[in-house]
């Protein structure tokens, strides 16, 4: 089974097309909860089996676990290989060549086993390649990016009229997607990207962070992004639902924050 | 002191612009070596030992320790703590949004105490401000890579007539230089591009990967990208160095290839 064909399997069976992410920081959890690694595995394990039948992904950020040295690596290897059901997206914008590209790739899906990863398309077809060809696992590719900063090179016009991220789309159609795995990351808080990009890319996912705590509304998004038919829209949040409580009720807080956006998404679905 | 003053006091006493790229493959050291994360450490270890009054600064990819596991970080920490005297370039190509930005900066600065970083400009300014806060170390921004694909991205003609690269080392220059840290990496490979980059930026420090096993010709390098005065011009050679010798005596190989490389560079310096 393709990533994309488990995201799919995952989004009808939990009808949700809400993803979680993983970005633990120690100084945010309960403090009931030690606030380094084995504190970080096991908040994040218990977010895991209290939303994972309400969402249809969940998207770990490894620098979230990078910043805790060795002990952090660990402690993301041992919650992918949990294997909750949902696939798991390593947001690790990951850009680099020739024999570097092909050891992340190598790092992300063969060692830490992530179902999917995002890529940063600076660098060109050739540091994506040693990715696209693990045909079965998903490739995000950022095209426009939730931050207000995000203007400053991805939207500066080309010669030919397009903003940089549309180039970024329509090579991810027309060149990256040999394989059929490629899906791009378009934040929730640029609902113009995210109508112009799901016309160029009508059968192709879409990763929208930037809903919750950066303020993208998810009704808007899904009535900008969702596809005619299968809505092929992942919508993430992270903060929202991992620090709804910060109490020892944490995971139950998140559960309930998981199904009211889940909840909200799905209304603008019917109602597209 | 800063990397910039570090960087150039280096460069002076050891008469060399030469970096040595620190890209360690377990399958790629000496048979009589382990091929795992304690024969990756004895492996740069050696080079690093054998080079270091050769250089101005060394420069380990961190994807090679990654995709090694906890015990290859581990490595990378304990390589960077051995301070050899030229300063350390991580090179990590890190680009991501507020508080991933900033966990980052932390893991790659304070954590692991690399003198100066490579950073991937495609997120923007704020993406990259957490790192560029630390006025003390550098921070080289991806302008024009020495892969094929950079052409994809980053020749992109834009408006206004320029490529996309000139548009990243203007925003470098004029915007993300506040704290007088900021470099660009350019490829050896993109001779034009040196050219057209030096001249946009006449005293911004330039690291200028390419040179050796991807092609790039040090003389000629040197004369598209020396600045006026002081060169400004960190050339490195990674496969060049590191695997110069398979055997036993590998470290006195690298040696000589250093010596070489330094020698063909400073020839050119004389030359312009």
């Amino acid at each position: 089974m393709t990533f994309r064909e488990a995201v799919l399997a995952v989004a009808r069976q939990n009808q949700s097309w809400l993803c979680v992410g993983l970005d633990p920081e120690p100084g945010r959890l309960p403090p009931h909860m030690r606030a380094d690694a084995d504190g970080v595995f096991a908040f994040c394990a218990a977010i895991i089996e209290a939303t994972a039948d309400l969402v249809c992904a969940f998207k770990p950020n490894i620098a979230f676990f990078e910043a805790l040295g060795a002990a952090g690596m660990n402690a993301l290897d041992r919650l992918i290989k949990l294997r909750p059901g949902p696939p798991v997206i390593l947001d690790a914008k990951r850009g680099d060549i020739g024999s570097t590209a092909e050891a992340y790739a190598r790092a992300v899906f063969d060692h830490l086993g992530a179902d999917a990863v995002t890529l940063n398309p600076y660098l060109g077809g050739d540091a994506l390649d040693p990715f696209l060809r693990y045909a079965d696992r998903g490739c995000f590719i950022l095209c426009k990016t939730s931050n207000p900063g995000s203007a400053d090179l991805q939207d500066i016009p080309l010669a030919d009229g397009r903003p940089l991220y549309m180039a970024v789309a329509d090579y991810a159609r027309d060149v990256w997607n040999v394989h059929g795995n490629v899906g791009l990351v378009v934040g929730a808080t640029q609902p113009d990207a995210l109508i112009a990009v799901r016309r160029a890319c009508p059968s192709m996912l879409l990763l929208i962070p930037g809903v919750g705590a950066q303020g993208g509304d998810p009704a808007l998004t899904v009535r900008a992004a969702a596809a005619t038919g299968e809505p092929l829209t992942i919508v993430n949040a992270s903060r929202a639902v991992l620090y709804a409580d910060d109490g020892p009720h944490f995971a139950a807080a998140a559960r309930r924050a998981a199904q009211r956006l889940r909840d909200s998404i799905n209304t603008a679905l019917v109602a597209r």
